[in-house]
């Protein structure tokens, strides 16, 4: 039996590629990178956060994608000038889900917005814009076409990140949130040259978790380490399956 | 437990509301209507028809959306000139899951091209136009708001759909393809008063299947016998868990 | 006191101009006219029709403006190929209002598909598109700018219409409904030159209503007889008021 | 004897949804919640002032909605660099039926646009625009979707607005105008958590006025709280009809 | 002094290209033929017909341009389904023109509706649509880039049109109306391969007019044959002119 | 003889609204403002300026219309930072325009960019940009629809232009470049609130130059007062005639 | 030294892709195809015929792409009323280098309108558009994503296509010209089940050229059978080189 | 024989103008550039850099056009806040082809993106955006319509740019990267009047390079100056032919 990836869905409303009629999504690419690694994903709709519990105990990994901004509500700040749209059903879905995961044990690899969400659902703050951040000096949305790889961050070689892309590599970017102060489980492990936290994992060996701020499901087709992000996911899954 | 209902997803390719990244994703009416029947829905992207039996064995009941046309390639017919856009891939993705769903004898309820997919999956054929059918005489395309019913249909009292809306109904109607020969393991049970096969139903009492051809998800906020149609599908799949 | 007129108003859903929100509106051409006539406007949202027999006591005159068609359901049809958007809540507040109008006797002007609406109310029938009328010879939607008149109609000079216009007069014109069978109570006065009824009044002295088929209030400001037909109708409510 | 509640409408010009002709309008949501509260909404189109005495003669409340930026000129300011559209013609209308309205002591309710022009009215002033505030934190204008409350307010636990959402709740908000000063006769009753008055109240018992900057007619559907707003508008509209 | 020739202009309604705001104007290319030939342009706005003895007297001769439809209740028939976008008001100016320039003895050249509207201006008829044309067989709206002529015409020799072109030529085509009947004072003197009228001249040697059906204003700068019509037509204004 | 008005035309490059071809225009509002004056407008093509002299010979007045930046290389600087869209061979052909108006003691009537143009035909100089004023207080560039005035300018009572409004008055305002330094045989009459030049006249005479900075052309049908200025202008001209 | 492939490129004018600026361009399948066959591409932008032989001289084969109709000049037609865009000056070009390619016994690789260009340079015709084709039956411009193979044809196995694809297979098509007489040094080797042909080859064995009507650039990266069009195209250059 | 000149190509993704499908392209100026000096001009799609020693020794000259930034990463900067889009494969095989081309002794002729990538690939940097140049003063991305100079350069007149212009022009300019630091081997020759590098050439003789930052291709048609840089290019080219 194939181990089950349960992707949290996002949603879009009012949009004219469907009519006006709202969907239940995911980007192809994280259905693509879970397929690849030979695992089975499913899409979990945007549901009440008390059915986290039966959607976790039907799969055996969660995978977070990206999307809408995480609301600062949820970290104690009121909207600054530059936040973007939140989807606060959204963000209750996905923190009732996280919980499910550890509770269950069940390894998680996120992506972009969901690291934001992880740092948030364990007490991490967020910049609200990435023009917040006094250091920023490095473009963290590239105009440059989203397979390619703009700019450089250095990684703590000794993380699962490191083990897939040695001490430095070049990613793409979108985001215009940041990780202001990192939640106490975590620990970075990849930054931008102008320090901005690009990727965390569990401090705890007890936990399988990994998380991205890039987009590696944008990269799958023109750049064979990305896939390695799933496959090292689906390896994470089936080792807490046996 | 709540049951849990595998929602056959689509494919957008190449939007501008999603930057041209493709999507998997299904309309949130399926989404709403079957948590509104107090299941568990989740979405299957469209996959390797040989993980059907993966994705079957992991749900206890099926619901095919809209889309897409059937390509007629499948029941020996060449494009003809009004034929729409079709998507291979899908269609054998969903008969794969239906074959599977029989066999694993789960209840499937199917939504205007799931009824055409059903049809065809099962020996039948379709127009590849309505303006193919020679009697035709009723809009099958309505202008009018997708939550507003635009014609009548006529229906067989005795049917699981006669049970829900009585002898006559006025429902929505959106769809180009339409039933020419149906397959042999389902009876008529729904007609337009021009003669269209608007719902099919199982012969066999082994088997709970319901096909309707207009839009019900659409209709759910404006007209409460919509939802039944879910609910309905819900307690059959609940009857073939016991 | 000036005499307060019922615009009986429509609702536009899920337009860009209005970021998608819904509003209730009426064109200003109507507002204009009545204004011009010196009495006093005001807009109907489409209501439940138990409402009609309030908002008909709260005015002095009821006016129908123009949109979409009305149902071939309220005339035992089902909706040809060509039928264009129907909104079958605004058809019965109408047909509610149009009651209680002839109930609290009084007057009535009406534009377009309000002209077509008080036809079905009262038993008559319509063609659900113009190309459905065999002897059609005329353009009934005009490419012209809707300030000018395009097409020529005839007039019973001894109607209300033709103490306005005289025997002949030219006008623009946009509909693709037309009347079929004039409903009992009313008298067609002018035609277009390939047959169709392009006004009617109402047989009985003791009910004043004007229907017309073309868009006077699109024409208002290059065409100084138009204003009349806003003119006659405020004159018609005050006489009835006294 | 149902309550008629005049809402002042608003005009639409040159806009693609109406093939550029003008419309008069007003948002539905404001349409709903009246009728939701059990009263009949009619709308008024922006009209010379000398009509307003007819006009609040012939209802019993007046709700001002949303909509352009105030002319600055009103109150003594020429229009500085970041002004909005001003439609000066509604502003003299509303300024006319609010005068009107007070001295038939009928009650109103305004909401957004309507709480500021209700301020100048009375000898308030504005912020042209929310940037000129200096102590401006919070974003006024959210991306987030608008049946979502983004930002907190606090409120005077004593006030009318009070009693129905207690001392602190979370709105939506879409607005760049905002009090500079509040009038003489009015309270503030609630503040965004960077101090800008979210709602007022009339200081006298004799009048009963209840304005918010917020847009409650937006999130009816999804927070029933905003719906006692309407409620407690009709039932000031009762009191003072008996 | 070069001669002075005016352009009958056109107006542009409702449009983008100008904030909505209506605009005079004429095509360049009518511009930069006159220029070509060392002759003056001005475009003469669409006025009152009883200023057109003023405007002629102002100058030495008349270029009627393209544009809109005729309008066939000119030449004694209502509008067909057909029928294009028509402008009476410059229909009336441009014929009230050319009766003028006659009586000046002022030369005029037509291209497109120019050559349409003289023949109706004469008594003679239209097609309001090539479609009612029997004979139809050739392509009159060429998708082809219009630089590029696009189908053959045939041409008296004997002719001003056969004298610059010889006694075939490829030429573009935009045009949906045609000749019918040709008015008496005209004669043919060429035509497209299934029969209509490319361009008519005068009969009477004193009257100085060359009428064209296709552009020559838009092939300027790919085929040196087309400024031949302008500097024909200037010559001729010249030796009206002493 | 009525008195023939040459409007200095302006040229579209590219846009859609006529398919990419280029065009002759003027906007209608100078148009309908000449003729309202009773006289006869012309518009001049874009011309070489040696065609100057043969224009202004034909003409009994000159009106300068808006459009385009005028090039700072004419003034003896580099194009600044905010610098729009110039015309040089526009500006080069109505410097030529003016500078033989005045040779022929034909009146002139600018506005906005004519305003300008005038000013740097003389030696004046502008602001590339309103932003590069210093003392820049008032929103220039009005977001309230064309019709409506949005600020105030003060007015010398004793100028051409005080005699039709008075002291102080309300216009309309979308100019982004503005005067700097005045050309000597110019005086300023007009002023905004925040000190730039709104309107000017000729010093001596024995010229008769008129300028205004707003746009009294889209006011035409809102403001009867607009209409003066045209008025003015034919009369000056008239008054040279004789 | 691989062999160097000529690319017989188009030109798009007035495009907003490219800011209205024209460009010469060519679909990217063509160069990947040629790449991923082991040969260097270079693309001729459209050029005076006389340059055709220094161009072929240059290079080792020629592809002939995709595009606009073949103008009906060149087979002795008007254009029909279905004609689409066409390009004479493309066609000139072209036909000049077949030509060449043949006196240089140079091989071909012709794709569509490749394959009508062909046909036409030795004297074969077409129909101007398919639903001329009085057995039309199959849909030739497919709704269906361009990756996907639409319809079948049928294959004579003996031939180059039929050594690569069998006797029967399922292509894409986009094409709405078709082969009428197929010219004489041409045989046909592939058909639509309606009877129009879909490839076609040289019948003379000294002369190398494979034409089809589908498009395998478009299919590259779903269906591998179509690289091998390429990699044939290629392999047949080398024999030629050596 | 005429001279070959390889014009390196670029690539447009996912762009409507094509249906989505990538093209390999460039802009027609650079071709009828070089047409008109009478060499004979292909397109390199962008390739492996590998590929660069056969393109090169297959051409007399190579012309680098306009494009994408450079990217940062090049010389040594990560990409800062205004960056705009890059595009790394071009980068590579353009630097292939300079370095190849430099070794065969070919001329090169470098335009706009053409300048910087031949400093980049030669050592030098780039201001990632004019605005980060602190001396910055000058426009240099035009508004005024592409045909027309804008901005005014100064030139060494012992150059060949010099040659040719003399010692001052006015030149479009549409370009927000530019030089910073000039590599090595180039002299700078041209300079706007805020001091950025307009112009360079190779300092040592046995180098043929010319490089400008402005757009000739785009003036061709109304500056005649700028076909010179072609044909001196062309005329460089057929000097080391020789």
């Amino acid at each position: 039996m194939k181990p089950l990836i349960g992707i949290a869905g996002n949603i879009l409303l009012d949009h004219d590629a469907m009519n006006g009629f709202p969907i239940t999504y995911t980007p192809q690419g994280f259905v693509k990178g879970v397929q690849q690694a030979n695992a089975i994903p499913v899409v979990f709709p945007i549901s009440d956060p008390h059915e986290s519990k039966e959607y976790m105990s039907k799969v055996d990994g969660l995978l977070l994608a990206g999307g809408q901004d995480v609301s600062p509500l949820l970290f104690g700040e009121e909207p600054s000038l530059k936040l973007g749209a939140t989807y606060p059903a959204r963000d209750a879905f996905e923190i009732a889900l996280v919980k499910e995961a550890l509770h269950q044990a069940k390894p998680i690899f996120a992506v972009c917005r969901g690291l934001q969400l992880l740092n948030v659902a364990y007490g991490g703050t967020l910049y609200q814009d990435v023009s917040d951040y006094p250091a920023l000096a490095v473009q963290h949305i590239q105009l440059t076409h989203f397979e390619t790889g703009a700019h450089t961050i250095t990684i703590d070689p000794d993380s699962t990140i490191g083990k897939i892309f040695g001490d430095q590599y070049v990613v793409n970017t979108y985001h215009h949130q940041a990780i202001k102060n990192l939640a106490d489980p975590f620990k970075a492990v990849a930054w931008s040259t102008d320090g901005l936290v690009e990727a965390f994992e569990a401090k705890s060996s007890s936990q399988s978790i990994v998380a991205v701020q890039w987009h590696p499901e944008l990269m799958l087709s023109h750049d064979v380490m990305m896939q390695r992000l799933f496959t090292d996911f689906v390896k994470r899954v089936i080792k807490k399956m046996t």
